[in-house]
């Protein structure tokens, strides 16, 4: 499905290990008064810039986490940077420098690395976060990125999943679903594609959705929304896998229990009509599609007026007694228990 | 050639990707006081206990870095830990926690992972770093483990591979070309054990070389030496590719050129009787060899009573004016230019 638009074709093996992620990084800068030392040493040199570092780590492998097929490289390095910033943000912290290690094998040309590496660079300048380290090896097979995200933050500003408490408010940012729902629209583009390579496929009713899969973003506008609305949330996570799961996530991690109400899912209209288009149900669709790096949150009711009727936020039930259990309150008002039916890579 | 000794085959599937991490990571503690959240949130955090984080990344691919038909991976694991712990050292630094990603194809029982896991454990409780985050993944095809390292150290300690002036004495710690005598001997029993499996290898002239590649340590002890001996190098790396190789970074870097002395390289006598038995030349190897993770540093001339007859250090040349060129100094007291023979995984 994807042109390749690049007529050069240089071997990785012509430039070399070292060359390489000279040529890969060169230029990259280090924009974050906290970033000492960056490519080129045994080791990056951070200055400790707050009370406490967060660290998370992310592996993304081809034919499990991405198909190379419809997902361009630009957009994949963008995404492997982006699913990682989300995790910090999860922790109500401010990401600041990345490493990213990259398996390739040889049927990749330097300029695919270029493009992968063209999009890392994008998503640093955006964020504005440094590329302080990392490497380029050989793989046997396919491609392999590993970015592990750095940021700081005092300790009581941190949030972790294990805050929330019974009463608390269950707020999610953003929409729900449209990653998913985006990957099932270039998942049937490519099975079109196979069979008839002349096929352009016409994308236009689904740009919002295919966005949301291919250039998700990570939420640390919402870190700033809450300083700024003087909330600190009780507990927070990131939705990588699934609604469902992550709210299980928090409720287990934070001994509770949960009501989620079905008609208080934040859905996009492309991704209702998306769902009636193949027949999906648009509440499984959401408790079990993932991708969407949308922060899960619970507040204390106190803070329900600072963030009522903000855009970016949405409540969408509350927690309970551990005894009460979690529940999905439907649309009919009927209660069913919450189940994780999240991705699983095995 | 490794005997499969575990009876148990448990599918991966069986766990799946949550529990499988809780199931691997259940007896990792935290020891480290600056080890505030381990694995199990959306990040780890890490109590900032001095000026500047240090931090390295590194990534071993099957079939490129490892073959698993004579490496245990148990001690896969634990070299997996060692290749990074080496890096922090090198910046004369200590390492403090790390993280670990593995992706594993379907091939690979729970068992399998365990055996990884004990590995990395072993070097955890060896080195006293805390694993504090990390996922697992499936892959299509092989084994991959990116593991990220973690340090701290004031300003002033740090040494960069960068400071190295005309006339600084060069030395290496321990011995070199071991590994890579190892891996030779490994390969040539590996070839043997195909053409008949029931063949055992007996490897006892062998124990030194074979354990410098299967389980090669970190030399976070020379951190503490050097501290004792009062003794700041002026540039350091480790000798992860082969000394030729680590050198040029160094006086690249530095911008110097060097003098390395042939009669000076450490050999251990078993090094020397391979060599001679597979018919290679020892200089070559130690200068290409590479995977010993020796540290290689720059001394002021100054220091050299500090550090004169202590069994860890030898100097084995000095470094010059970079007009003057990079060399090696043979035996016969002639000149030869300094190559690059490294290994390149490309």
């Amino acid at each position: 499905m994807i042109e390749d638009k690049s007529s050069q074709r240089t071997p990785l093996s012509q430039l070399g290990e070292f060359a390489l992620i000279d040529h890969l990084t060169k230029d990259f800068t280090l924009n974050q008064n906290s970033s000492v030392l960056g490519v080129g040493d045994d080791a990056a040199v951070i200055k400790c810039i707050d009370e406490n570092l967060v660290v998370s780590t992310d592996m993304l492998v081809e034919g499990v986490h991405f198909n190379l097929a419809y997902t361009p490289l630009k957009h994949l390095g963008y995404k492997a940077v982006v699913v990682n910033l989300s995790d910090i943000a999860a922790m109500n912290a401010t990401p600041t420098q990345i490493t990213v290690s990259v398996a390739v094998s040889n049927r990749f040309p330097v300029e695919a690395l270029e493009e992968l590496y063209a999009g890392i660079q994008t998503a640093c300048n955006y964020y504005k976060v440094d590329l302080v380290g990392g490497d380029t090896t050989s793989s046997t097979s396919g491609l392999i990125i590993s970015v592990t995200v750095i940021g700081f933050s005092n300790s009581e500003n941190l949030v972790y999943r294990s805050g929330a408490k019974p009463n608390d408010l269950l707020v999610v940012t953003g929409d729900i679903g449209g990653a998913y729902m985006g990957l099932q629209v270039l998942e049937r583009e490519n099975e079109v594609f196979k069979v008839n390579p002349n096929n352009q496929p016409d994308l236009s009713m689904y740009t919002y959705i295919v966005e949301r899969q291919l250039k998700p973003e990570a939420r640390t506008d919402i870190v700033e929304l809450l300083k700024k609305l003087e909330v600190k949330p009780t507990a927070m996570i990131d939705i990588s896998d699934g609604l469902s799961s992550e709210i299980i996530h928090l409720c287990k991690r934070s001994k509770t229990g949960v009501d989620l109400f079905e008609n208080k899912i934040p859905l996009d209209p492309q991704v209702i009509s998306t769902c009636e288009e193949f027949n999906l149900d648009s509440t499984t669709i959401a408790l079990s599609g993932g991708e969407d790096y949308e922060l899960l949150m619970t507040i204390d009711q106190k803070d329900y007026d600072k963030i009522k009727g903000n855009p970016n936020l949405t409540v969408i039930g509350y927690m309970t007694e551990p005894s009460k259990g979690m529940h999905l309150v439907t649309r009919g008002d009927t209660k069913v228990e919450l189940i994780a039916k999240g991705w699983q890579s095995f």
